[in-house]
Formats: C-alpha cells, structure tokens, sequence
C-alpha cells in the first residue's frame, strides 16, 4: 500500500509547469503574479498639489495668519490635468486645484479654506511651511520599483497600484485546463426523476466547482456510461485539449469497474491503494498519442471530494507554476473522536474561534458534514484518538473564502 | 459635517432590495443563498452498500472467520445503476458493488476482501454484524429536510449536498448592476505615455475589481472629461440599466469641479462633508427620469477606495438583500500611530498574527500602502493615539481571500 506522500509523488511526476499566460490588468483580478511588476512611471509622476487653494512662495506669506491676512495678486489657475508650464512669479500667488502639478518656483500650498477665495487678488490667513500641501514626485513609488512580486494575488488595491505605475499588462500563473468524466450506470443528472437503484451524479457538479474554485479551467465535463467501447474512443482522442484529466468511479475492487479496466488495458495507469482514509482506491497515469496526465478519483462523493485536496490540487498547483503544497494550518481539537490506525484520516472539521469539531457523520457517502466542513483534519496513520486540546494539523478547503 | 453613520444612512436611504434571483446549481458557486434549500430525495436514495462484497443474511455466516470460511452458494450479481427489485433467498449471497441496492432479506454486507471472490460460490471469512457495510436510507438526509440555510454560501461542498439532494435550481442574492465614471481632464488610460500633468486613471480599473469582488456586475466603466453638457446627457438617459452609478472626482472644492456642478442643478444629488479621513467630500442622490442612485466618490484613489468600502458596499449589499453592515473583526495594535480629532480615520493596514501596522504612507495619494493592506483600521474621532496592544475595530477589504 503506497502512503498518501508516495502516490502524491506519483501524480506530481506526470506534469510540469505550464508557461506562464500575460492578461490586461482588467482580467487578472484574483490571479496569480508569474513575474515581478516593475512601475513605468514615478508615484506621483510630477510635484502636484494636495489640496484646491493657492501655490505660492512660502517667503511671501510668512506673516499670515487668521485676522492678518497677506495679500497676493493671482496670477491665473492651474488645474488637474493642466499639462502647460507654468512659472510663479515672485510676489504672487496661482490658484491650483488637487491634484494639479505645482508651477515652477512654488513651494507651498495655502488651502482654499485658509483664504478669502479671491480669483484676482487673494487674502490668505495660513503661513504654511516650505512643501506644506505638496505631493513630491516619486515620494511613493519611483519609476523602476518593484510595485508588487511574483506569487502575490491581484486583489482590488494591488490592481489600482498597477494600473496607476501604468502597467496595461502583467504575467500571470496559467489556468490548467481540467475535463472531468463522472462514471457508473447509477448516475443520473440533478433534477430528473430517480428510479429505484439510481442516485443523483453530485461528482461531475461537485468538481467542477472544486475545479474553478482552485482557479483552474473547466474545460469538459460528461457522464459516461459503464462502456468499454466508448471509453476507448474518447482516450484516443479526448476533446477540449486538456492538461489534466480527471474521472470518478469506477476504480475499487468491484466486477463493474470499467474505467479500471480500461486503463489497465493502456498499460500507462496504475491502479493503487493508498493508505488514507477515505479515498484508499487511486489511479493515474496517462492516456492518449499527446499522453496527457488521468486521476482517477473514487466514486464516493466524500472520498472525491478529499482526493481532490490531496492529489489534484497539488497537480493543479503544479501546472499553474505554483508550489504544489497548500501550506497546513495549525487547530486545536474542541472534541475528541477516534482515527483508524495505518491509515492518514481525513476528517472532514469545522475550525473557527470554538476549535476543531467533526462537521458530522464520517462516513464516505455523508454529505451533510461536507457541505458545513471548513477544512480536512490530517490526523496521522499512528494517531488512533483525538482528545480535547490536542493540536491538529488542518487542510483549508478551496472556495471557502 | 456629517457623521460617518448618518452619511451611511442616506446612501442606505437611496435604495431597496432587488428581487432574489434562481440560477442553475452549476452557476451557483460563490453565491449567497436567498432561500432555504429542501431534499428532493432521501439520501441515500435507498439501502445500499458501503463496500464491494456480499450481501447476506448476517445469521448465515454466523460462524465465518479467517481459516474457518462458511460458504454460500451466489445467486447473482447486483451492480450500481441496478434498478431491478432483487430477493435473496435464505442461505445464499449475492455479489453486491459499493453503492448497489440491497437485496430485501439481506441485513449486511461481507467485503471481497473478506471471501475468495467467488463467483458461483464463495467462501466467506467475516461474521458482519446485523447492519455491516449498509447504508440506511435516509440516514444523512431526509427528503424535505432543510440542507442549506438562507444566507450561506454556495462553496464547492455545499453545491454537492444539493445536487445530491436533487435539486437542479437555487434562489440566490442578486448580482446589482453598477457603472462607473472617472471624471477629470488629467486622467488617461493605463499603458499609454502621459505628458506633464496627466496621471493614470486607476480609479477605473480599481472600481471595477471592488465591485466583481463584492459580488456585483459592472455593466459599465468609462471616463468622461469634464465636460458639462456631455455629463448632462449621459445622466439623461444612463446605458446598462444599472441599480447603482459611481463617479469618482469632480466633488471637491475646486473651480473645476464638473460632476459637483452638473448633479447641484439636478436638485437630487446632496453634496456633503463628512467627518472622516481619507473620503471627506462626498455625495449621493439620484439622477434621470428612472430616478437611478448615484455616489460621488472622492477622486484621490485611497478616498475612494475607503469611501467605496464604507459606503458603497454597504448599499451593494443592501440592494442584493444582505445585512448592509459588514460585521468588524477585533485586532491588536503592534505599532503605534496618531490620529486625527473628530474624524473617524480609515488607516490602510496589515492584520496578522503579528498585529496590525500600517501598511504604509497614509497620504491619501499614496498607493503603494493601499496595495498591501489587508484591513481598515477604523479610528474613532476622538481618539488621536493608538498604542501598541490597543484593541482596534477591523473592516475586511473585499477581495482578500
């Protein structure tokens, strides 16, 4: 029995990185940086004002003050967006708005609120410091810095800091392009009428959304029929380009497994035990003339659901260019229950302010303590109990933001 | 000078919930649930197996060990996907696949591994207690049990329960439609050279990721200069339907202030100072003959960035039928800083384990601490000294997973 480090060597050995893809800045909301991003411009690009009010010397208003105003003549407007030269005479003041680059010889700024708001002749009431109100250039960012690294996730104020460097493009880590084939006679899509024997196929809906939710490509998903004809043709030449494949079922100790036995016939599968709890029956390899990577997952919604986190993400990660290992937080045990030995459990907890508590019933086909679970408790194959305030390594579940 | 709460008040004031929307399962994820979720179906859907084995009387292989076996005469195969109605007769087994309907009259299941997989006949090694390896109907769901409450999330597991559940549809909050308008002559687009006096329009690109990332659509982005009758007739008749229109700059005090001068003559639009740094100058109402709400946002990207997250996405959420108020989350101050008296400021910082600091220059142009702050810090106006180890109330910035 291969242990769960072993078999997730196994499906890291069948890819590698894809390059890196370049997107507008408009699309990379939540997307990974591949490259640094360098500004192309100083933050501010020029000596702009702070504040609507009046450029001036401050030599020429030292004496201001509330009830003692300085007098200067006003010799035009500088607005935001002004893009003229202007030059401040000595002995005079220019109105300028927020934002509008500071006029040669101007070291200050005296605010609208601290003057008479006179457009010819201004009485100004404030004797502000040398650089009072104004912004220098580059004091934020110089033309040629750094602005953000690779491996840091495009949020809303990381994208505003490249768009104002005036970066239209970044480098982003690729979305892998994942088909997904949910297999078994029994299934039958969400929302029809079941028979007797039949069950609803969550699998296929489940992963896609696992799928998306890791930031990857959903670009086929079926139901496919315990056919061993058809599951031929469709290896041979699977649609869609994908960079990874994934099924589900079919793959245990049953006399119906089809996708098992097909992919034993390719000789390029394995099918192996994994010493975890759920989700012991694994597989992968590859398939096809361009031999593009196949998981094969468990049936069991639960057991899917949990070799997702352990194997696929990883491969997910992997492709994208990504470190495979989502890094495991650290819990503290709120209840105690029992753990199979020999075997890596994971257990589906919910973590918060409270400490860890299973999130209900355990077994491989519950899915109400899945759909309420925030994270899988990896519980060690020597650790047979857990007890109240014993600390527990956690697995975060993907799209639980 | 208003409060932050009472400028929140109007805003709120300005709208009212959008229906509930009902969207497919598959394009659900992500979103918040409108209305409880009720099982279609029990699940299981019927008595079935746990393992690949043998369904059997548990008193007919009462004896059963390892080195012992009892052996049963096999009357057939029942496999996943079987909707035949089977009986198994007193003193037989029948092959039973994992996930398969139990026979009527067997009571457990005997896995492979516990027999010498025979076909006609088959030596069994375990004695199963009545109930072994059978999945109840019903005994993780019952149908029209409530699953999934109002008001939770649809995360990948989730969305299984429900499809497992059988339900193909979910009522789900709705998207608001929002356009956004940059206003401002020095503003150009990212990725293009800029002349003295002209800066990126951030704003733009910054609004449209806040407002995805806050779970609503942009059905518009654009920057118009300033330009009286060009905003008049946009504000006539507005594209994109839209439940909610965003402007950022123009609202200050300033001579050129455009968006201030056109909404004032409307009559509809109120212009107010409220007590808070950055975001002081802001506005709201309503515009055209469909009376649609508008915000002015400050033109400095932090103030609106701030301004977007205390008053915007209180009325996103509002018009989506959520609880408007963000709840706050407690930190630790690690660093110490001052802040201004009477107003509430809104610091741009880093919460971890660490504590919080400031993420950077606070200067309300100052984008570089905007990109790596993880929270606003919300700084009471009558507070003008935080201190290490001071508690500190904690808005969560949208986008941050």
């Amino acid at each position: 029995m291969r242990t769960v480090e072993e078999h997730r060597a196994a499906v890291l050995s069948l890819v590698s990185a894809l390059p890196p893809v370049t997107v507008p800045l408009s699309e990379s909301l939540g997307r990974v940086l591949a490259a640094d991003v360098v500004a192309a411009v100083d933050l501010p690009g020029f000596e702009n004002s702070a504040m609507d009010g009046y450029a001036v010397r401050a030599a020429d208003v030292a004496g201001a003050a509330p009830g003692s105003p300085v007098f200067l003549d006003v010799h035009g407007d500088i607005r935001a967006g002004d893009t003229r030269p202007h030059e401040l005479r000595a002995g005079a003041a220019m109105r300028i708005m927020t934002g509008a680059p500071m006029p040669a010889g101007a070291d200050a700024v005296v605010p609208v609120e601290d003057s008479d708001g006179g457009v010819q002749r201004a009485a100004l009431t404030l004797a502000p410091d040398v650089g009072r109100h104004v912004r220098r250039q580059g004091e934020d960012v110089r033309v040629g810095d750094v602005v953000l690294r690779a491996g840091a996730t495009v949020t809303p104020g990381r994208l505003a800091l490249v768009a104002a460097a005036n970066v239209p493009d970044v480098a982003v880590a690729p979305r892998p392009r994942v088909v997904v084939f949910s297999t078994g006679d029994e299934l039958v899509p969400v929302g029809l009428d079941l028979e007797h024997g039949q069950i609803v196929d969550s699998n296929g809906s489940m992963l896609a959304a696992l799928i998306r939710a890791a930031g990857a490509d959903l670009v086929g998903v079926g139901h496919l029929a315990d056919d061993v004809a058809a599951w031929t043709t469709l290896l041979e030449r699977m649609p869609g380009q994908p960079d990874l494949i994934l099924t589900t079922g079919g793959v245990s100790m049953g006399a119906y497994d089809t996708v098992k036995e097909v992919l034993t016939e390719t000789g390029t599968v394995d099918f192996v035990k994994v010493a975890m709890r759920p989700g012991m029956p694994q597989g992968a390899g590859v398939v096809g003339e361009s031999r593009t990577p196949i998981i094969t997952l468990p049936g069991n919604p639960v057991s899917s659901f949990v070799s997702f986190h352990v194997f696929v993400l990883p491969v997910l990660r992997a492709l994208a260019g990504l470190d495979p290992q989502v890094p495991l937080v650290e819990g503290v045990a709120a209840q105690s229950w029992s753990s199979v030995a020999g075997k890596v459990e994971f257990a589906r907890v919910v973590s918060d302010d409270a400490g860890v508590r299973l999130s209900g019933g355990q077994g491989s086909h519950m899915l109400g303590a899945l759909a309420e679970a925030t994270h899988l408790a990896v519980i060690g194959e020597d650790t047979t109990e857990i007890r109240p305030g014993d600390p527990v390594h956690l697995l975060p579940l993907v799209g639980q933001d």
